[in-house]
């Protein structure tokens, strides 16, 4: 079943070490099928270099599995909770890259400092809230993804590609599975030029909004001019 | 047309990646044939591992697309500015290398610490201003162009190959296009340089002015004694 | 004599170089064969690359060499007295990787900042303290297994599978060899993201309690769920 | 002449950019024959990937051209009088790399923090100091030797094995061509974590003196027990 996608996804699964984002088994993607309701997503623990299309694993929206002799990643209800509050997003990488982590342990958004950041993130990209006791005894996985719907209450979320679980590190989303792969490796690349801005300038600011709209424009919706 | 300098241009932007000095589609180089008034640039959001030196664009000093099937850089009207206004420069290379980019993201000017920076550099790396809202909203890539020239006004652009655009990233340029990619290579090499050295001390000083003198003319000018 | 083990070992140091954890021949990983009381380890300065499995020296709990014509790495005491203590583990590796290095070289523990985190380790990371003068004269190698032990005298080393000895740099340790490097890969891992987190903010707090065992028991214990 | 010195310091300039110690041509490796008191240096700016062992250009200890059509490294005059002064040494490596650049530039010496630094340098790595104008304009190379031997006066060469040029970088020495590239990979490693745990605790402590003693000695001199 969808062997076209699972095959995308464990591309993009794969991409996570050719572009440095993950050692051991520390980050997941998937992507999803609107019209069947099914999303493609990695097995638990299984290591990159040894995944195949057929590991990857099929999920319904209500969290069965459809397909798979294997588990899916245990990350699996975040996804869920994502794709259900975010129609228009195809596609979801997790990861526990370095400096984008960092952020999310240090509890801070990154700033929008630059236009490196500009075109991939129309605004800072903002934290979600650390969990309760009792939202992380009750189903931990699931209210990840809960607590990321409710701080994209009044974002677009297609603007915004990728937010920071704080405590625990950066979750982005695109078209497909290798859309938000790249906006994964973009996010890395923002908060390690983020972080090292803030080391020659604690003080930095932020880049004016007129700078900040330019760029993201350039490349996000009906008037962009990028590409081909 | 120009065969050649269409193998030189695709062949320095792949370069690019080899030096990390990009990631995705981050970054274009540039070279200019002066006897005929143009430029060959890289084609707008195409990977480099796809990059072929048929997809090259040839842009005359006017801006229009004098050969090539794809569209041009987005920041090419930049390039032209500088080819426009610096007589002696033979290519141009953009990207949004790391540590370069923080300072420029930064405001601050790269200080010359040491010999590697005054080996390439001759005195500090400046800073292009931030452009207006007006002067964005106008016709921004070529006014991004037109303030590198505007702080170039007291310096040789061959003494000092390179500028940092405010909130945005470096530009160096050189003879030919893989000059500009060395010098490109160089920025980043000695901005990390200076990034580490200010965290060491951050009253760093700068390297004596005879000492800038002696490395920048061992490797530059009349008296030059580098190299064979 | 044990082959296989001998096998896994030498996998195992190769394994320090791929995942970049050392330069020249700056570290070594042991494994044990608990029934017949003998560890097999890397010999003394043998660079990773010309390593074979018959290189591999097999010792026995009383420093005795059991097996090989090369001489043991000189930290072959320190592990000695890790597994004589530590009845669980089976492989250990050392390492001078940089991260963790400068955390032990600094004189701190690495706080349990996040999720990377607890996956791997159920709290802080501890240092062992710095040897007395007579303790390094008497027998030093032994005796920085003896103050790791001591460390953990109240810990569980399968819970906390690691250590830095102040001043020097880290000991993981594992089920069996590979085990051990997968831990050192984790520890120093979480050593530059807890590193760069503090340097975004000094006072960057713990992960909440609750966190932490969510995340260590997914992976760890009767109730782990993590992987396949 | 001198076929296999030839070969031996071709390969440890290219070992350079093996260990990432250089970018471009940023740094020259070169070995010599006591008996017949002529070195063997890299010709300068050419690149490592194009470099043959009969580009290898034999120079005398009065800086005379002996073999080799290509002109030798500018820093020919540095190697010179370190091999005129040292006469334990037997190759030299002068690199920019990253980490010692900076303590360089910033006008530190690099302490002995831990025991990856004691293993290789016997104290810490120290600053030859900056030149005057008079001593830059006379004979710049030479006086660079110059004041790395008259800072080493009262310091064992063999003992510490390299030095920091004030505002310039690393030189280091060694048995011979690729003995000193191992000890310029030492250095740029232990000042990257001298670097890092100064980020962690700025008053960082010097490991105890009995520490550093026992780590040196087991490397080095009649009593070394590490290697086979």
């Amino acid at each position: 079943m969808l062997e076209e996608l699972k095959e995308e996804v464990c591309k993009a699964n794969k991409a996570l070490v050719t572009h440095g984002l993950v050692v051991l088994t520390w980050g997941n993607v998937s992507g999803i099928d609107r019209d069947k309701s099914l999303f493609a997503i990695k097995p638990s623990g299984v290591p990159y270099d040894e995944l195949q299309a057929c590991d990857i694993v099929l999920v319904d929206l209500d969290g069965k599995v459809a397909e798979g002799k294997l588990k899916p990643s245990s990350d699996e209800p975040t996804h869920r909770e994502l794709y259900k509050a975010f129609a228009a997003i195809g596609g979801i990488t997790h990861t526990h890259s370095r400096c984008a982590t960092a952020f999310a342990q240090a509890g801070r958004e990154i700033p929008p400092l630059g236009t490196t950041h500009a075109d991939h993130f129309h605004g800072a990209v903002p934290l979600a809230r650390v969990l309760t006791e009792g939202e992380v005894e009750a189903d931990y996985e699931a209210n990840t993804g809960k607590v990321i719907v409710e701080r994209f209450e009044a974002i677009d979320p297609m603007a915004v590609p990728g937010v920071l679980a704080t405590g625990h590190g950066p979750f982005t989303w695109g078209r497909d599975a290798g859309d938000s792969v790249k906006n994964s490796v973009a996010l890395e690349e923002v908060a390690h030029i983020a972080l090292l801005s803030l080391q020659i300038d604690p003080e930095c600011q932020e880049l004016p909004a007129y700078m900040q709209d330019r760029h993201f424009y350039r490349k996000h919706g009906p008037d962009a001019t990028y590409g081909q």
